[in-house]
């Protein structure tokens, strides 16, 4: 176990390891940016689809609604590396909307940031799939199971560690940026040569008129170009010293990419007037009209799988961080806060890899379906961590508050507007699952901080009388007895050198079977120390009538504790042997631990194993 | 809970009124007759399916192959009613075949029967909710989930009792054989008045030509008639007093009911001319042409539903009995020996029907997937325990042996040829999988036998040294804590009274947390009775360097016991407030239990409880 474990996983690493885990901007580029330059591969896609409805004079829309989204871009980019210098901590929306707005809009910014790392895994792998699918239309049936296995590989991975996954990004991210540079170039002296294309020839033929409505539905679609464009104030604290200045430069460097990357593909998209099929992006058709139809588009389609399938990274890095932070604040559960034997959060790791496999599969692995329960959950976060900040230089007044305050305003009010127009223009094609899906989220937070405050409440020493070792006195012990054999002779030793108040009780299912029992009981001397009662069931249940006894039993001796119970056990030789048994002592102390809550006194359980040899 | 379960379920029997839960022969042919029965109709599907692809020419052979499965009925029912005579205590062919033939022998016919027992489930429900989307084709859609729903509802009628669901069977499988002989008359009526007719008009055209493998392969499937003909000599005890005589007319009632339903319909719908489409049912096809479309052919269609519907009931009154006389010689787990609160074998019926759950939903709901494997664990059976007929009489030698013999040796014979038959014939179709279960099964249940052998002899106390309660030393006690809270005082104080000496012992995930752990256990003065040492983990892992610890501790004694461990557990007031929670006790009670195994010596382990309020 332990081999296979350490191929997997790899060996064990000490905790004062936990400083030298640390990144270069280079790698943590790779790391940390993925998510929003890959987003690039949907976005275009959702604009696409949302605009071809309407037929050209819909698809005309592209680049205006491209600049939008660009133009929103830059204030977001601009927002975030302010969050970055004001807390180089890291935690990003949930700690800055916390700090500054309460604790309330903190739990919202962290459930909509949280939602939104969930759908990024499920989204990134499944539009990968289809990317791949687009080369191969023969893949096209397997895409749950391909979309599964490449989110399996990918977990692997971060639970292998921090570094090495931020070295196995480097490639694929590196890779798609100078594929996706080299395409656009390619496209663009291609659209000079040949002049403005028009849609026409191609498009289908508008099945609805152009409406506002298609256009903000559109932009909303597109506003997924911005998810995971957090992630890096989320995790300056993986930065190389001096993580603030190397966490500004690679938000500057990402926020230029992917502005770059975007309205290159979606420019070039309009200008060659390309138009996809139903069973393939757009970005694979814009990928064979610049580039042919060979190895070329094969290596186009192949990096932005690689690129979709690292873009999960993002939320592997971010999510247990952000939960890992969340649960130290008491709001999820404590394991969230453990660092696992590789220095990562294996926890959070497998909790979000959970998540996206559930949807993947609840969504037939359809990207199209799970864009609209995308968008809401990251605009949400980020217009909470907006606020938070202009309250947070209004609150400081440092130098240039008021230009600070200023720019974050204005990103606020611009994810504010996009946040509406997203909620509103997707409410009914799935947005609804996420807006119910927060609250309850909240919910679920503040109940768990209530639980954590009720267990400290009850479990410290420093509340009530102060804390004595005043000994109990003496336990009775009470031991069900299926038969005679060597369990019930060593448990009854161990009884023994505990206690002299020894009682086993044999639950008589079939009339006249416990003759025979105390025959044998008697026959080797066991009834000069220790007493058998018989009980008889004459409805065949074991553990009913034993706690029935064991209740009868406490109430004659009236000493102030209850009887301890003592379980005679063997453990087989292998475990599928369990299965031949009736594992009534599992059911006994089931019931003891879940059942007898209402005498608020303490009972113990001892488990005297016997262990098989075969 | 235990008033859900009292509507549900029904209460508890007593054992005392195991005796009275016995059938009249009229409920018992309710009861155990249903399967029989009901085969007609699938094996009327079968035969219809199997000879279409041959067209008109294949058709004509529907009477031929009907008159010689029923020639093997005549011959397997008179075999079984000579089983009824020489078996009256039931067990059928597992106990016939095991007595006379070996164990081996037993064993696999245990397993060909367990299999049809299961397949019978899943084909019954399947072809029930067949016959009602016949009727209303929205329902074909719904299929595997109606046929779950069916399964759920009969599996509880079982749970509540042998007495009640003979009751609940009764209406429908009297209901069915009324419904279905007046059809027939009807048709023979219909039929005499029109004279003969051809089916040329109405066939498709041949797409195969007409073959001896074709008609085998029909036969085979046609087979399928014939299975739960056994389950009236299985159940013998279950018939009032005189059993035998009981038993032996039910027989003889069924086996007439059988012929004249099976060839009634095979024989009016070869000379009615009947044919179906892709999406009905023959015998709806039939039904339709006899009584037209309105309220007389919906009675056929819901009849046919409900005795497919209690069709399943044969199994679950047969399966739960054969596997708790299997388990009764140790070849099955112990558990389906048990009676449930209602005199029922609980565990035999939960089995079955999550078994033909599984095949229900593996097969899509298909009857005819399902067909191949279902014939071929019953002919199995059925030859076996006809040879094992011959071996009994011939050892026997009673009043007319010879006789005897030679009527069983038939029987033996005439489904030994079916056997190969089906085996061959239908053996790519999924006959395989049947094949390749059986040798699996009989190696499990030699396994199975064989540990409770070794847990037997391992367990005995007539073995080696008497046993004796010589006590063991005063116990050393180890106790793991995770801080300081009010769960360590109250174990610490419970370790106090059975043992004075104890150790507490604090894993320390983090430098610099142990510190404040001891100032307070100083500072509260148990330093005064318990030591308290600090066990560093570089690695953050808990039962590691506890178990080595643990180790260390006990060969620093070396006072020829293990140290016993006392774990402070606290039991939070919900069920689901435990997934807040590290579950670090549990961890190393399994641990302890399943990796310290080659101490070979007993390591004692205690809970001590702390309930939580809220």
């Amino acid at each position: 176990m332990r081999s296979l474990h350490d191929i997997l996983i790899g060996p064990p690493l000490p905790t004062q390891r936990l400083g030298e885990e640390r990144l270069s901007s280079f790698k943590a580029l790779a790391a940390l940016s993925p998510d929003a330059l890959a987003s690039i591969a949907y976005a275009n896609q959702e604009i696409f689809l949302g605009l071809v409805v309407a037929g050209a004079a819909g698809l005309a829309y592209s680049w205006p609604i491209a600049l939008a989204i660009a133009g929103l871009l830059a204030v977001v980019a601009l927002s975030y590396t302010q969050v970055i210098h004001a807390y180089p901590g890291g935690g990003g929306s949930y700690t800055v909307a916390r700090e500054n707005l309460g604790t309330n809009a903190g739990l919202v910014a962290a459930a909509g940031l949280s939602l939104s790392y969930v759908l990024n895994v499920a989204v990134s792998m499944t539009a990968g799939v289809a990317a791949a699918a687009s080369a191969f239309p023969v893949l096209w049936p397997y895409r749950v199971v391909l979309a599964l296995a490449l989110l399996a590989a990918i977990t692997l991975a971060n639970l292998r560690g921090l570094r090495e996954s931020g070295g196995l990004m480097a490639g694929p991210v590196y890779l798609f940026i100078g594929t996706y540079l080299v395409m656009i170039g390619v496209g663009l002296a291609r659209a000079l040569a040949e002049g403005p294309a028009t849609f026409a020839e191609a498009v289908p033929p508008p099945a609805e008129a152009l409406t506002t409505f298609i256009v903000l539905r559109t932009f909303a679609a597109g506003c997924t170009a911005l998810t995971g464009i957090e992630s890096i104030s989320n995790g300056v604290p993986i930065f190389r010293s001096p993580e603030t200045r190397h966490a500004s430069q690679t938000m500057a460097a990402m926020a230029a990419l992917m502005a770059v990357l975007f309205l290159g593909t979606v420019g070039l998209t309009q200008r060659l007037g390309v138009v996809a099929g139903p069973e393939e992006t757009i970005l694979s058709a814009l990928a064979r009209r610049v580039v042919g139809e060979g190895a070329p588009y094969l290596a186009v389609q192949g990096v932005t799988l690689l690129v979709l399938v690292v873009a999960a990274n993002t939320s592997f890095v971010g999510f247990p961080r952000v939960a890992s932070v969340v649960a130290r604040d008491g709001f999820l559960p404590r394991q969230l806060t453990l660092l696992g034997e590789r220095l990562v959060f294996t926890n959070g790791i497998l909790l979000l890899s959970g998540l996206a496999g559930v949807l993947i599969v609840a969504f037939g692995g359809d990207t199209h379906l799970l864009i609209p329960l995308f968008a809401v959950g990251a605009f949400l976060a980020f217009t909470l961590s907006q606020a938070g900040m202009v309250i947070h230089w209004v609150r400081e007044k440092g130098q240039g508050w008021l230009a600070k305050s200023l720019a974050n305003g204005l990103g606020m009010l611009a994810t504010g507007v996009a946040l509406v127009i997203i909620g509103v223009s997707r409410l009914l094609d799935g947005a609804w699952i996420v807006v119910l899906l927060i609250p309850l989220l909240v919910v679920f937070f503040r109940q768990v901080h209530r639980h954590y405050d009720a267990i400290r409440a009850q479990l410290s020493l420093r509340h009530g009388l102060p804390p004595t070792l005043k000994p109990l006195h003496r336990p009775r012990i009470v031991l069900p007895i299926s038969g005679m054999h060597r369990g019930v002779v060593e448990a009854l030793r161990y009884a023994l050198s505990i206690s002299d108040k020894v009682t086993a009780v044999y639950i008589e299912l079939e009339p006249g079977q416990a003759e025979r029992v105390r025959r044998e009981w008697d026959e080797w001397g066991f009834d000069q120390d220790v007493e058998l009662v018989v009980v008889p069931s004459p409805y065949r249940r074991i553990v009913g009538p034993f706690l029935e006894f064991l209740d009868a039993h406490d109430q004659a001796h009236n000493d102030g504790q209850l009887a301890t119970v003592l379980l005679p056990e063997f453990v087989p030789a292998r475990w599928w042997h369990s299965l031949l048994h009736n594992q009534t002592a599992w059911l006994i102390k089931l019931a003891l631990l879940y059942r007898r809550r209402r005498f608020g006194r303490t009972r113990a359980i001892i488990d005297v194993p016997l262990y098989l040899r075969r």
